[in-house]
């Protein structure tokens, strides 16, 4: 594939330049192209400006056959993608019925009114097919203003251009002879090892060229890439697998997903072959681990719900901790731990309780109870109930505290649901 | 200042081109220039190629005065960026004797043997000056190749680029007359209100010049950026506030916050003022609300606790919800919603009580009862309680519907503390 053939990713918008988003678009679009085995050289970055993004676009056409645009697709005189690229290459806009049709629906199914400007959304070049965005009001396209070039034009918000990327866009590139070879690869997930330990356990998988594996950290895990270049999704499977399968065999215990998995899905489907249900009572997470267990679709097959006990008063009232252990241990520690993992289970009539108590800070530590401890209790479905205590670091955001809190209580669910022993402390 | 006089960032490295890190290091270069009123244009993101990289700098020195290099300062041979530059502006590359003892000094003080490719490290272009890396073995460098180009290079590693910027780089470029006036912004928040119909009120205000306003939108909220370009910041706010009031003024109580602001720490500060508290009974948003609130380091202040009654026989149980009208109407209804605010607020002992029950999807709607309907309760502190319906929309994912939901409740009791009216659902 020459030079020429390459994709190029123009973000276009303001806020970028001035900081205030982060670009993830152009990271989500680049492990799509990556997988989809369409080469990319260049990202650009512009702002809400005709001139500038005109300048871009005739950079961009030199150098690449496929450009993929996010941003400035609203309904705002600063959205100006759209005109701005049919002013390019000198192309008329026509409203299209169908869009404004669309859009007129979609406020209407919101109960809400269709302001006049956004009936500019409707607006395509001539000749431009519509790229359609299914959760949101602004539209893309999918147009080639002369031959061997194609643009793609999404808006800004993420979840609205992935939608449409992995709905539209892919199929649509594939079916037009892009990516011939697709890079294909599979996440092992992992909790309750480093990424250098990991990465140490695996050093002789780390070598392999076919599938490469490369070590990845992040918000507490430690993460595999296993990646094989192929010509269909099968073939780099048989690559894929034999080399996940022989590290999931060195790793044990630690290894607990692949993919999409998430340890609430994980915990979600051990507790749904077991035919057993959970309950949960949070202190510090305030409601995290029961927003985290029910963002799997169906979690009320096992999920009965739980007790937000964020004051004392409410752990004793509607978990029945004992107010004296609460007196002289403190709300962070094992006895109350246990009595909320058991008050959740009594309660909620299940036949596991989780618990979650401690200091998420930044404020509340203290030199024996610092900021990052915390305890977690788990109620088995014979009654008996244990604790274990983790000091999470005075160091960590009170966001991490609280993620590390409610992902390793579901992690020792999970190797109990699974016969494995838990990591040490 | 003229278009030429801007700054561009240019990242050099092909993980960022195959999506393996994110670019947080534009964002932060973005917000740094922001600061300092450096005009800011384009950014691009270029791969390890020499080719590739002398093709970027060459359309950047046609458009900008300032380039920002970060990445390709390394060991290894895929490490390019001085060299190539060097080249560009055919100028030869010196071994610089200070900069080699310094590496050296380094690896000895961490008990390591520098090898030989890190010598690499130690050459610079001929008349460049050292922009020293006081954390690493990476230096930049400062290089004016010719009149009125000045081109700073930084490592890619995040931390160290920042120390780097922040010692060296921002006082060399203040010294040399850049970043005279800065620009400084406050972001205005609404909820209840589309971006488009927000847009077409301030219809005036977007059409200023100094400040400038800016509409956006993003996960439910519309926000507006105020922007003034001043010599201080003190300056700076004289010439927002007077705007951002006047656009306060006008939108009236869709207007919850400024800048850091979220409805929970609105809804939080609103309680503490009026000495009142909250507890929460959640069914869709699995425990989402209760996490939202205690995201807010103090909220123990206010907020007591909730009940997660995702089943509908711990609505009954621990919120006292009505079987009768349960199996009459259903969970997602106008008199369970309101037993349930009512329940959290008995149960807890609490001013306030709020509810939420509804259907996230994708899953479990039926023609009645479609994926988006919520319902939302709200018991007072008098005892009264009353439950609003919204349609959020059957296109919206799970997430989507889950945050709306929990964002809407706490508007509602936002305007109850305030004393403004709901808007219409």
């Amino acid at each position: 594939m020459s030079e020429i053939q390459a994709a190029e990713v123009i973000s276009v918008g303001t806020e970028l330049l001035l900081g205030e988003i982060l670009n993830t678009n152009a990271q989500f679009l680049a492990q799509e192209l990556a997988q989809l085995g369409i080469s990319h050289y260049y990202q650009t970055v512009v702002g809400d400006n005709v001139l500038r993004l005109q300048r871009a676009v005739a950079i961009a056409c030199e150098r690449s056959r496929l450009l993929i645009f996010t941003g400035g697709l609203g309904p705002t005189p600063d959205d100006l993608t759209t005109e701005t690229l049919a002013d390019f290459f000198q192309t008329p806009l026509v409203e299209r019925a169908d869009v404004l049709a669309d859009i007129a629906a979609k406020f209407a199914q919101r109960g809400r009114t269709m302001s006049p400007s956004n009936r500019k959304q409707a607006l395509l070049p001539a000749g431009a097919e519509l790229l359609p965005n299914p959760t949101g009001t602004a539209p893309g396209m999918i147009w080639q203003p002369r031959s061997g070039l194609t643009l793609l034009t999404f808006p800004g918000v993420p979840s609205e251009m992935q939608v449409m990327w992995r709905e539209t866009a892919v199929p649509y590139l594939i079916s037009q002879g892009w990516g011939q070879e697709i890079i294909y690869s599979r996440t092992l997930r992992f909790w309750g090892i480093g990424e250098s330990t990991l990465a140490e356990k695996v050093a002789d998988q780390l070598k392999l060229s076919n599938p490469t594996v490369a070590p990845y950290a992040g918000k507490g895990e430690a993460r595999l890439r296993v990646s094989a270049k192929a010509k269909t999704e099968a073939e780099a499977m048989q690559v894929i697998e034999p080399v996940a399968e022989q590290i999931r065999q060195i790793i044990g215990a630690d290894y607990y997903g692949t993919d999409q998995d998430t340890l609430a899905s994980v915990v979600g489907d051990l507790l749904k072959q077991a035919g057993q249900t959970l309950a949960v009572a949070e202190s510090c997470t305030g409601g995290g681990l029961g927003q985290f267990l029910t963002q799997v679709s169906g979690s009320s097959a096992y999920f009965r719900g739980g007790i937000i006990s964020y004051d004392n008063q409410v752990k004793v009232d509607l978990l029945g901790v004992n107010p004296e252990d609460l007196a002289a241990q403190g709300a962070v520690s094992d006895p109350v731990a246990q009595q909320m993992a058991l008050g959740a289970r009594n309660r909620l009539k299940t036949d596991w309780g989780l618990s979650i108590t401690g200091i998420a800070g930044p404020d509340g530590g203290s030199p024996t109870k610092p900021v990052g401890l915390v305890y977690l209790g788990i109620a088995a479905p014979d009654g008996r109930v244990e604790s274990h205590c983790y000091r999470f670091g005075e160091s960590r955001s009170r966001e991490m505290i609280r993620w590390l809190s409610l992902c390793t209580v579901l992690d020792l669910l999970r190797r109990k649901l699974s016969s494995t022993p838990p990591p040490p402390c």
